[in-house]
């Protein structure tokens, strides 16, 4: 006998779930299909080589790395971004430029376990790849607010930013250790602005941190607008910030031509984004009801996907639509129903004669869209009842010797508790159909 | 630089195929949802002990195996029973019984590469597990032919076998080798009757032989009925023809009431189904217009689906689906347009300038529920124009300095070469709805 469990860190995912999960990914879908993003697959496994060279020093740890049978180094995928640049270089001849694409999958990272992190967990990215223009940066700022609204995860901010913006202040201020600087603010949400304070002063002088924190604690009020304008004298001190500023002008030019909510997005100077090939525009999603959680949506543009593969450039820009976090942020707001079946009626024979006639009855009702499980045992009424009630049907279709004689049914209403003895399928379906439209 | 490329035996889907796969997947979702069945998730890595003892022979040499970076063993899934085995003695006290799960996923085999097999494939499983009511043998094979309608593949035949009755009739002829000579049997289809009588001579008398051959051979005509009533006399012959011959007279009742098509479904006596563990109804699909790629869905009942983990048995009835197999019938059978994106518009901005109106008008079109792209840069029209065409949109919205200038925008259907210069976006708008209507 072998003992059932899984894996630490891994995790199942039970009915009511894996069903709010699909809800979930099936709304994003339908937004990144309005926008022409295209699904693509790419295996869990690659070569080693192709995931280790680009991944920092902390993934090559947590990579999921093996000998196969042929001999051959291979891994787990740890993200779904090298595996595109992957994609990409390889099947460059077959796609059109620019190129929308979305994947959703799992990932793999054999980091210490601890609560509400998972060694394998699912990542939704889409990207545009092969566009230099700041609209292609605006899309997918769209596609993210877009995300948001049909989701209905109540307000939410989105905070942008332009890595430029922060390596024109660090050059004008004349701080050279940028990477070591940005990865202190990109701290700013956890730690507050006296850790960063503490933590900067290790790396600058007083003066520079002083001047540093002036700076990137600039921000849009929510709602507002002419921040830009407000800033606009940075654009004097230097090249850097000339160009980064002028790209968030262009940005904003879209973004409020389009005419997008204003409370839904604003520009923040401290938002880095840890990760280091992000170069241009940045942006991460916050949720009004549950800031803690942090980002549940973050990306940016990056210049060159391909270097690993490639000697031509391919710059673009993406996104990661955090997918746990999410789900767990509706629960948390008590915004979905917990239901583990689609159907709402349960069909019950009260003996084996019954049966067939259930299922005929259920095959009308399915055939006329209304989704139906039958019991298939028979059972004392009151166990399929219950069962009826724990997985949320609404109503029970009742047939027993009575019912059958005639071609009738019993429809109980398992909310109201109302019932209608020994009436037409037709009669059942309509009231069916009238609880479905409610 | 490194070589940008997958392991052998492993495969990218490109926008195109990945569309059709999620086309394929969802009309299959719905199905499963019409009859209560519900989604579960678990790892694509488990403990290699839990995959293992499970596995045959020729399995435990395919998988992919190793060491993590705890020291445990672990592999990664060879199939989705295994998983739901341990998933269902695992979660027992939350599930409710009997239990419909579907789990679509990838599964991994490191068999030897060769043309049409790959070593990470799709597979889509959905059991009804805790039930062993024939009623729920019914229901698998209803939602299979719901499922082959729904997918529009043309006529198909699922053939009905109880492997109760090849028991049954080994027992009869004396023979003892039950599983080598089921083996056999389950070659039929590939190696003809000729290939099948000549190894089965390898392994029983000449008289058993030709006996076996006449009564496995027994099949019911397509579209005919009364095939069990001419074969009852079987039952006279032990009890294991009886009790597996009335279990066949039982499904039929239901299918039978519940009207699906006669030619959807026959009785077959020399369906097998090599795998070890079913123990009751078999079947298998097979396509009129491809029989030659095999079944595209089979299944059947196992005894005892958790044996390994616990004590308590657990019986049910399940079914798997090949979408692979289907992918590529579709393909062959020209059902499917290669569309590479969903959107019906191309947006396309003449000037920088534009880019903003553009944006809006786009914006303005989703929100009346059509797809739209914009394309993100400014390059020669004939380029965006040739874009469109390859990816298949149906429209190009066109706006330049003189459109902005009038608020107006100029659209050509690319089917049909007709252009509209400068009209309001609602005309725009109607009659890219009438065309979505055809």
């Amino acid at each position: 006998m072998i003992q059932a469990k899984t894996l630490s860190g891994f995790k199942d995912r039970l009915p009511s779930e894996a069903l709010l999960k699909r809800k979930i990914i099936n709304q994003i879908i339908e937004v990144f299909d309005s926008f022409g993003f295209t699904p693509i697959e790419t295996p869990h496994l690659e070569y080693a080589d192709i995931l280790v060279k680009q991944g920092s020093d902390e993934i090559q740890k947590e990579l999921y790395a093996f000998r196969d049978h042929g001999g051959r180094d291979v891994a787990l995928r740890f993200d779904l971004t090298v595996p595109l640049a992957r994609f990409v270089s390889q099947h460059k001849q077959e796609l059109d430029f620019p190129f929308r694409r979305y994947a959703i999958g799992n990932v793999f990272r054999g980091e210490r376990a601890q609560k509400g992190r998972y060694r394998e967990f699912t990542q939704c990215d889409f990207d545009l790849v092969g566009s230099e223009s700041i609209a292609s940066d605006s899309e997918v700022i769209q596609v993210i607010i877009a995300i948001m609204h049909k989701l209905n995860v109540g307000g939410f901010c989105l905070k942008i930013n332009h890595r430029g913006v922060l390596n024109g202040i660090c050059e004008y201020l004349g701080i050279d250790k940028i990477h070591a600087v940005l990865r202190i603010i990109d701290k700013l949400d956890k730690i507050g602005q006296d850790g960063v304070r503490q933590e900067l002063e290790g790396e600058l002088s007083e003066e520079q941190v002083c001047s540093l924190l002036e700076l990137i604690t600039l921000k849009e009020e929510r709602g507002e607008r002419g921040f830009l304008d407000k800033v606009s004298k940075l654009k004097s001190y230097n090249e850097t910030l000339q160009k980064s500023l002028q790209e968030l002008d262009e940005l904003y030019a879209i973004l409020e031509k389009v005419g997008l909510p204003k409370e839904s997005y604003c520009i923040d100077f401290s938002i880095a984004r840890g990760l280091g090939y992000y170069t241009g525009i940045v942006y991460e999603c916050v949720l009004d009801l549950l800031p803690s959680i942090g980002s549940v949506c973050s990306g940016g543009r990056y210049d060159n996907l391909v270097q690993t593969f490639a000697k031509d450039k391919l710059s673009g820009v993406g996104a990661s639509v955090g997918l746990d976090r999410l789900l767990s942020a509706l629960s948390e707001l008590g915004k979905v129903e917990q239901k583990s079946t689609q159907t709402q009626i349960l069909c019950i024979a009260m003996d084996k004669e019954a049966m067939p006639f259930v299922y005929q009855q259920a095959h009308k009702l399915r055939n006329s869209g209304i989704g139906v499980e039958v019991y298939p045992e028979i059972v004392r009424l009151k166990k399929s009842l219950t069962y009826a009630d724990r997985k949320g049907h609404q109503f029970a279709l009742i047939v027993g010797e009575e019912e059958m004689k005639c071609g009738k049914v019993t429809l109980k209403n398992l909310k109201s508790g109302e019932q209608d003895t020994m009436i037409d399928l037709e009669i059942c379906q309509n009231k069916c159909l009238g609880c479905l439209d409610e």
